[in-house]
Parts: C-alpha cells; sequence; structure tokens
C-alpha cells in the first residue's frame, strides 16, 4: 500500500515504550499464573478450581489484550486506517469474549459454593466496567467501523470515544487491584501481614498492573507519538468537510 | 489586571463540569464522614479511632484537594499566569499536608494495636502514590515556580508534569478504593455479603471517588477546554523561543 513513498519510520522512543509494554504485559500474565499455579491450585473449569479462571480472563481480556487494542494506532502508524480500525475492533471484541468467560466463571463458581454475587466494591467496578467497556464497543462499530454515521457525527463522538476508552482501561486496572485485595484477605488474611511469598507475589501482581498502565497510558497520551493522518485520508478529510461544514455541531474554537 | 480587555468568557459547558466535581467533591467527604461516624465510632485523634483519621484525610487531600489542584489552570483560566501557578502549587502543598497526617495516624495506630505496617497491596500503592507526589511537587515548584530553568527545560518538563499529575490523581483514587475494600474486609466480612448498609454506604463512596476522578479527568483533558495563554504569555514564550531556539533538547515534529 506504501509503494513509490517513502519508507515510514516510527520514533525510536515509542518502539522502546511499546517493547516495554509487551515485556510488562507478558510478564503480567506470567505472574498471574505463577501465582493460581503455586499457591490457588491452578486453573480448571468443571472443578473447585472454576474461580480462579476469573483472575487469569480478566487480566488476559481486560488488562493486555484491551491495552494492546488501544496501542494498535501507535503501532501501525503507517497502514490503512481502516485496517487498523478493524484490528482495533477484533481486540476489543476479543478481550469481551475471554472477561465474559472470566464473568461466568466468578457466577458458577459462587452459585455452588452457596456465596452471593455483586456485594463488593470489586464487584460494582468490576461489573460497571465490563457493561460499558461492552456499551463503548457497540458505539465504536456504530459510529466509526459501519457506514452511515456522518464525518460530522464521527468527528464529535471521536475525542469522547478516546477519553472514555482511556478511562475504562483504568478502571478495568483498578478493578483488577480490588479483586488481587479481596482474594488475598479472603485467602490469606492470617498470614497477609506477615510478608509470606504469596502476598507479596501477588501484591508484585498489582504494582505490575500499574505499571503496564502508565506505559500503555504514557504511550497513548504523548503529543509527538499520536498517528499521523496519511495523505490520502487528509485529502479525503478535506472533502467531506467541505461538505458537511454546515452541519458540524460547532465543536468550539 | 485585566482593565481595558473585553470581559473574559468560560465556555458554559466548562462551568457545569466544574459545578458537578464540586458536588461530587462534597458528597465524597460527607460520605467519608457518615460511614466513619455513624458505623465507624467518629475521628479523635489521642484514642483507639485516630486510624479514622486515616480514611478522612486521605480523601480530603489526596482525592479534593489534589482534584482541584489540578482543576485551577481551566477554572482561572483568565487570570495572571504567575498567581494561577501558586495557588496550583499552594493546593497541592495543602493536599500533601494533610495526608501526611493521614498517613502518621494509620502508622501510630498500627504502633498502638501492634499491626504491621506496608504489608498490604493498599500500603504498597498508597505510599508510593504518596512518595511520588511529594516528589512531582518539589520537581514542579523547581522548574515552575522558581527562576532558574531554562525556558527549554520548562518546556521539556511540562508534558511529563502533566501526565504524571493526572496519574497520581488516579493512582490516589485507586489507592482509596483499596482502602475502603481492605477496611470492609477488616470490619464487617462476616455481614459485607449480606448487602449491609455500611457496606452499600462504602461500596457508594467508592463510586463517587471514581465519578469525581472521571469528571475532573474529563475537564481536564477536554482540547477546548485547556486553558488559552493569554497575549503576554504568548508574546513572551515568542522571545524566549527565539532566544533559546538553539538549546531546545530537540523534542520532535
Amino acid at each position: 500500500a506504501m509503494d513509490g513513498a517513502p519508507p515510514p519510520t516510527s520514533p525510536t522512543g515509542l518502539s522502546a515504550y511499546v517493547a516495554v509494554s509487551q515485556l510488562l504485559g507478558l510478564t503480567l500474565l506470567a505472574t498471574t499464573g505463577a501465582w493460581l499455579g503455586r499457591y490457588r491450585g491452578g486453573v480448571a473449569w468443571h472443578s473447585p478450581l472454576q474461580f480462579n479462571a476469573h483472575p487469569l480472563c480478566m487480566v488476559l481480556g481486560m488488562v493486555f489484550l484491551q491495552g494492546d487494542a488501544l496501542l494498535v494506532y501507535r503501532v501501525f502508524r503507517h497502514e490503512a486506517k481502516r485496517s487498523t480500525k478493524a484490528l482495533h475492533a477484533l481486540l476489543h471484541g476479543l478481550a469481551l469474549a475471554i472477561a465474559l468467560v472470566g464473568i461466568i466463571a466468578v457466577f458458577e463458581s459462587h452459585r455452588t459454593k452457596g456465596i452471593p454475587d455483586m456485594y463488593s466494591l470489586h464487584s460494582w467496578c468490576g461489573m460497571a466496567t465490563f457493561v460499558l467497556y461492552l456499551l463503548q464497543w457497540f458505539l465504536g462499530c456504530g459510529f466509526f467501523l459501519f457506514p452511515g454515521a456522518s464525518f460530522s457525527l464521527r468527528g464529535w463522538y471521536k475525542p469522547q470515544h478516546i477519553f472514555f476508552g482511556i478511562a475504562l482501561f483504568i478502571l478495568s486496572i483498578a478493578s483488577c487491584l480490588l479483586g488481587i485485595t479481596e482474594m488475598l484477605l479472603f485467602k490469606i488474611s492470617d498470614s497477609y501481614s506477615h510478608f509470606v511469598p504469596e502476598g507479596i507475589l501477588a501484591n508484585t501482581l498489582g504494582v505490575l498492573l500499574v505499571a503496564f498502565g502508565l506505559v500503555v497510558g504514557y504511550v497513548l497520551t504523548r503529543e509527538e507519538w499520536k498517528r499521523p493522518p496519511l495523505a490520502e485520508e487528509l485529502a479525503l478529510s478535506m472533502d467531506f468537510k467541505t461538505l458537511t461544514e454546515g452541519e458540524s455541531p460547532g465543536g468550539g474554537s
């Protein structure tokens, strides 16, 4: 698609930060696996270990994949916008599917053990985040992926989509931190204050979650690293702007 | 200071969002007070109630005052930059002082009761946030308030200061959510799952903290609401830029 154009380059700092984010993401998954495998008996579906699928799915879906979905516009900065959008929607869709499995795991495990649902701050924050994330995904597909939304409507929704996208990513991480704290106080409340290895490991998972959020957030918000519009997008947007100038919802200066 | 200039106006949406943020902030404080007063025996210093000073001080300092310190550039958008900066530093300083009282409260209370310090994820996140917030305050004063830092150095540091400022505000709220969860599982672990009023109230405090963070974050990041540079600042920055162009640390395109 770039034939004849000069070879595109990425800012070097950007590549380093993206590499660090992926290392952190994989370390997150490994640490979650180590916690569940070494101290919580592992993960299995039709068994008393079903609950353990919950933290694994939520870290994989709501943190790692959601974070990577946010990064695609920085990583694939010179690909066609349409394919990058499709990848963005696909990764978020995958994140939602995996998170749904994780949510089913906790509800089924509660039912089996007779534990009430949805009473804790973790469950309130986590469920609100998941429902709003699903809504955001539908709105994103409706506004940006399928034809029909006018150029000015897309222009109005885009900053909202970006703000709530980053907010939901942060809320997902905060919900994970709450889940870690809950699980430690349910399982090792007697030994947690004696700095036992399981407590240190799970706390470290919390710190890694924060670090992943910080690196992804830094990459997303750094002005010089924003995706530059391709030449054809600029031309297209000019055409549309001229056509739709009248119906712009007056978005300030 | 604005003699002769046309009367400055604020975007109407901005004023409404700022008003909502302040209502939420006051509701936060009232809800914290209601929780501690109605269910936790109130707040007192030289007493077994000393611990209760911790949540109150942290919500007041690290959330309400820190959030308001971030908002001053949006609220006082037509005041001289120097006085707005001083207010920004002052509010952060006050937040730090109140948070320090809250931290002393928990350490003294732990010592009295023989509870170990710094073992939980809440304590790790909270302490890291406080130490980095103090560091950020010193760096902010050094770079922006006292003379000495060159214009190009300030220009390099400013986006970092803004990113880490917002990140520390978010981390402060996340630490509060962890603290709420810990306190509920320490105090009402037997009844929390039965939807007792104290659990609902404390969960609601968590939701209000998230709502305050969302509204403040929205006001801070909305492009049209950024503080417009005053005419004299623009002229000044032009002069400085011409003088210091050579020593710019090459900040990308």
